[in-house]
C-alpha cells in the first residue's frame, strides 16, 4: 500500500564550525519521502523552483518516489541557511527565502486522491486541510506540526486535529499546546482535541506514543555522535508512516513502526541534510531494529 | 543476600504552593534503605541528632532495616529546607543545618564488614572511601554523588572510581565530569576513570546503563502527576541494589534491577518525603514492573 506524503522540498545550507554544506536537499516531505520509500511506495506532493538541482529528482527517483504531485515552477526553490555551534544544541537561521513555496497550493494527481495512507508532513495547517479536502477513502491521516504553526495558524490546527487519525508533535510543542509539563498529563488533553493517536518527540529520549492500546515508551537509537540533529523529526515520522502501510493493521503495528521510523531518524542525524539516510540500504535499518531490541530487552 | 547503605539520613522540611511538610523523614540513606528493604535485608549505615523522631526509628525498624551502624549522637539531626515553584521544576533551598552530619564518621560493627553488596548513596567521597576501608569482600560496589561533590571533592571522587564497580550520576553530572553533551559519549569516557557500570541517570527520561553487556536502555514509569521528584535517584539505586542482591548474578541481573529501581522511584516521586514509599507492598511494585514490559514491548 502507497504512502501518501505532502510537505515542503527545500534546499537547506548549513553551517557548522567545521564545514559549510550548500544547498542540501532538505525540507520535511524530501526527508520523510526518503524515508518512507525504504518500507512502501511513496507519492510526494511538493513544490520546487527551476533552479532546483536534476541530481535531487534523480535522487528522489532512484528511492522510488512517485513525483507526479511534485509541481516545478518558475522560480527559486525555499532555501533556508542556519548555522549551528559547537555543541549542535544551539542554531540560528541566517535566511529564509520561501520563493515558489509561498504561494504553493498542493494539486493532488486523480491517481493519488484514494491513498490510503496520508502524512502531513511539517507544513501550513491550511495546506494541510487542503490535501485531505482532495482526498477520499484515506484508511490512516497523520499529521505533524512545528511551533510556528501554534503560534500563528492555531485555529486551522486545532481544526486540523478534528480530521485526523494521528498526531505528532514534540515535547515542547505538547507543552505549549496543553500547557501541560507533565507529557502524560498532556496526552490526554490532547487525545480530547481529536487524534485517536498521538505522539509526543523528545529527540534523543525517544518518543511516547498513546494509543487505544494504551502507552508505548520509544526508544531513540543510540549515538555517540550526532551530526545534525534538525529535522530527525520528519524521517522518524516518514518511516513510521511507511512501515505500518507496508504491515497491514496500524493499531497492531504501529509499535514496530515507531520504532522502525526511530531508526531511521538516527542514520538522518549522523550525517548532514539526507546524505547519510541516502547511503543505507533496507539490511541496515533492520539491523538496528535488532539491536534495539537487545537495548530494550529486561 | 544484604546490602549495606550509607548516606545521609536527615529531616527534610519541603513547601509547595499547596502545602508545608515539616521534618519529614529524608537523606539519601534513609530513601535508598527503605527502597532495597522490598528486596533484600538492609544494614544502614549513618548518624542522626538525639532530636531523630522515634517514629521514624520504627519506620526503619518496619521496614526490616538493621540499625546497628546507625549513630545517635548528642545535637540536632540535619535538616535541609527547601521551597518549590508551582511546576516543580524550581525549587530553592531555604536551610541547610547539618548538625551532627557535619562530624559524621560511619563506623561499621564488625557483623556488617563482609556484606557482599554495598551502597555508597550520596554523601561526601571521603566518608564513601571511609567506609570501604572498612569492608573486606565486597561483591558488588556501587557509588552514587551529586554536582557538589564534583565541584568541592573531585580528586577523591576520582580515587573512588577506581574502587568501585558501579558508578551512577545524572546526565548533567556526567557532562560536567565529562564535557561530554552526548550521553553515550560520556559514559566511555566514565568507564576509563575505573567503573564497570555506569548508569547514567534522566529523570523521567529514564536511565541507560552500560556494562559488560553492553548498553541497557532503562524506561521510566508513566506518572501523570509528580509530586515531589527531587531525590528519586536514592529509591531508583536503593532498590536497584536490593534487587540483585536478592537474584544472584549481576552482570545477569542488573537491567531487571534497575527496572526495578525505577519502579520504586516511581512510587517516591507520588509523594513527599518517604510518604509514599512507605505505603506500598512489593505486589504493587511488581505490578508496574509488569506494566513496564507492557509498555515498552513491541
Amino acid at each position: 500500500m502507497s504512502v501518501l506524503i505532502v510537505g515542503s522540498t527545500a534546499l537547506d545550507s548549513i553551517k557548522t564550525p567545521k564545514a559549510e554544506n550548500p544547498r542540501l536537499l532538505g525540507g520535511s516531505a524530501s526527508h520523510a519521502a526518503v524515508a518512507a520509500s525504504f518500507f512502501s511506495p511513496v507519492k510526494m506532493i511538493g513544490v520546487v523552483g527551476d533552479d532546483f538541482p536534476k541530481r535531487y529528482l534523480q535522487l528522489y527517483r532512484r528511492h522510488g518516489i512517485d513525483l507526479a504531485g511534485l509541481q516545478v515552477k518558475p522560480g527559486k526553490t525555499f532555501h533556508w541557511s542556519g548555522e549551528y555551534e559547537v555543541n549542535l544544541n544551539n542554531r540560528r537561521t541566517l535566511l529564509t527565502e520561501l520563493g515558489v513555496f509561498e504561494s504553493f497550493t498542493p494539486h493532488l494527481p486523480d491517481t493519488h486522491k484514494a491513498t490510503p495512507f496520508v502524512l502531513l508532513a511539517n507544513i501550513a495547517p491550511s495546506l494541510q486541510h487542503h490535501v485531505l479536502d482532495q482526498m477520499a477513502n484515506t484508511k490512516f491521516v497523520v499529521a505533524d506540526t512545528m511551533d510556528l504553526w501554534l503560534n500563528i495558524a492555531l485555529p486551522d490546527l486545532l481544526r486540523l486535529l478534528k480530521r485526523i487519525d494521528g498526531f505528532v508533535l514534540n515535547d515542547s510543542e505538547a507543552h505549549q499546546l496543553t500547557q501541560e509539563d507533565n507529557v502524560f498529563a498532556a496526552l490526554r488533553k490532547i487525545h480530547k482535541l481529536g487524534p485517536k493517536y498521538v505522539i509526543i518527540k523528545k529527540g534523543s529520549h525517544g518518543s511516547i506514543l498513546s494509543g487505544p492500546r494504551g502507552i508505548f515508551i520509544c526508544p531513540a537509537y543510540p549515538l555517540r555522535k550526532v551530526c545534525d540533529p534538525t529535522g530527525a523529526g520528519a524521517p522518524f515520522i516518514g518511516g513510521l508512516m511507511g512501515n505500518p502501510a507496508a504491515r497491514g493493521p496500524v493499531d497492531k503495528n504501529i509499535r514496530r513502526a515507531m520504532i522502525h521510523g526511530s531508526v531511521v531518524a538516527s542514520f538522518c542525524c549522523e550525517g548532514f541534510g539526507l546524505n547519510r539516510t541516502t547511503r543505507i540500504k533496507r539490511a541496515h535499518i533492520d539491523q538496528r531494529v535488532k539491536e534495539l531490541e537487545k537495548l530494550t530487552k529486561f
